[in-house]
């Protein structure tokens, strides 16, 4: 084992150190923000870092870095209330990673990465049409992590639109049957495999 | 596309609703968290919530049920400040989610699992020998998710120990090489495959 200190990774370039520090806590979720502006420009964003944070009732969790430059999804959010959260799958993984570029703000990420928009009746922001994982999602609250400023945002499921193929009996999403990946650091894409569903634990 | 409404998924029986919940936003990471009580009680308990918060401080946090039952893992951390993230791999994964089980706070979950305790020179807290990144972190703050009585708690990373096999000359840890598995909702445990690194996306 290589013993990396504190002192040594904070020395470090800034993109060796990106990719230490984003790779060593194990896989990240990977998923497409869908957010529409007040103006009507529709906005896609790849995030890997919506957690779950609880199911009763439905919440998740993303991180947004400080709002000190100008974050289209974050005001989309705001301004919109709604958003969605599509999971990436192997088919579009280039193009979701593409929305991580610096479009400006009348450019719709849709166009710009080829990446196809569902519009759903009744619902005005956009769904990733190719998703087999799709959620509509409210804005609750936020919270500011003063160790680096960054942004907690929590949001509240309000529909879950999933291909029937990965919904099991006992309503759990078997993500791999869609080809969902998952993020590894900032910028590796994997595929998986279900190995097993282990039992409750019990002493 | 089958659609399921917040109506639906809060009128489901407590497990299909948590499979559902935990499963709609894609892939966790899957960590042990290694810690000491003030009596010197080591305890290992796994975690899917553990995310990356930003790389200068090098941050990361992790969710905490509401604190109305004795949680081990966080008086722990409460009381020595630090603590051990540990990657799960395939060979221990078993054993890793049985420490979910609900063991009394004299017992120690390596004990009861067979988890095998690594002690390192000079660091207080247990980490798990078999796994390929092991990450010493030190508490900083918690923040109380309004919505739901949840802690989020923040920690910086003090030291990263990861075999060398799995460390990339740009210092990317390629997870895969090390067997270490991603969590699919409760009780899902995968195996993955690197599909591709994609470049630093451009306008």
């Amino acid at each position: 084992m290589t013993c990396l200190d504190k002192s040594f990774f904070e020395s470090l370039p800034k993109v060796p150190r990106l990719n230490l520090i984003n790779s060593c806590m194990g896989y990240k979720s990977a998923n497409l923000i869908g957010s529409i502006s007040s103006e009507g420009i529709p906005n896609v964003a790849v995030f890997s870092s919506i957690t779950h944070l609880g199911s009763d009732p439905a919440l998740l969790g993303f991180i947004l870095r400080p709002p000190t430059v100008p974050r289209h999804t974050y005001s989309n959010i705001k301004e919109a209330k709604f958003f969605s959260v599509n999971a990436i799958t192997e088919s579009f993984m280039s193009e979701a990673h593409q929305t991580s570029a610096n479009y400006s703000e009348e450019v719709s990420e849709f166009e710009a990465t080829g990446i196809e928009a569902e519009w759903k009746s009744g619902i005005e922001v956009p769904f990733v049409k190719d998703s087999p994982v799709q959620l509509l999602c409210k804005y609750l609250n936020e919270y500011i992590i003063q160790e680096n400023g960054t942004l907690h945002v929590i949001a509240s499921i309000e529909k879950i639109f999933v291909n029937e193929e990965l919904l099991n009996d006992d309503y759990w999403i078997q993500l791999d049957k869609g080809n969902v990946v998952t993020i590894n650091g900032l910028d590796g894409y994997a595929k998986t495999t279900l190995l097993s569903r282990l039992p409750y634990a019990r002493v």
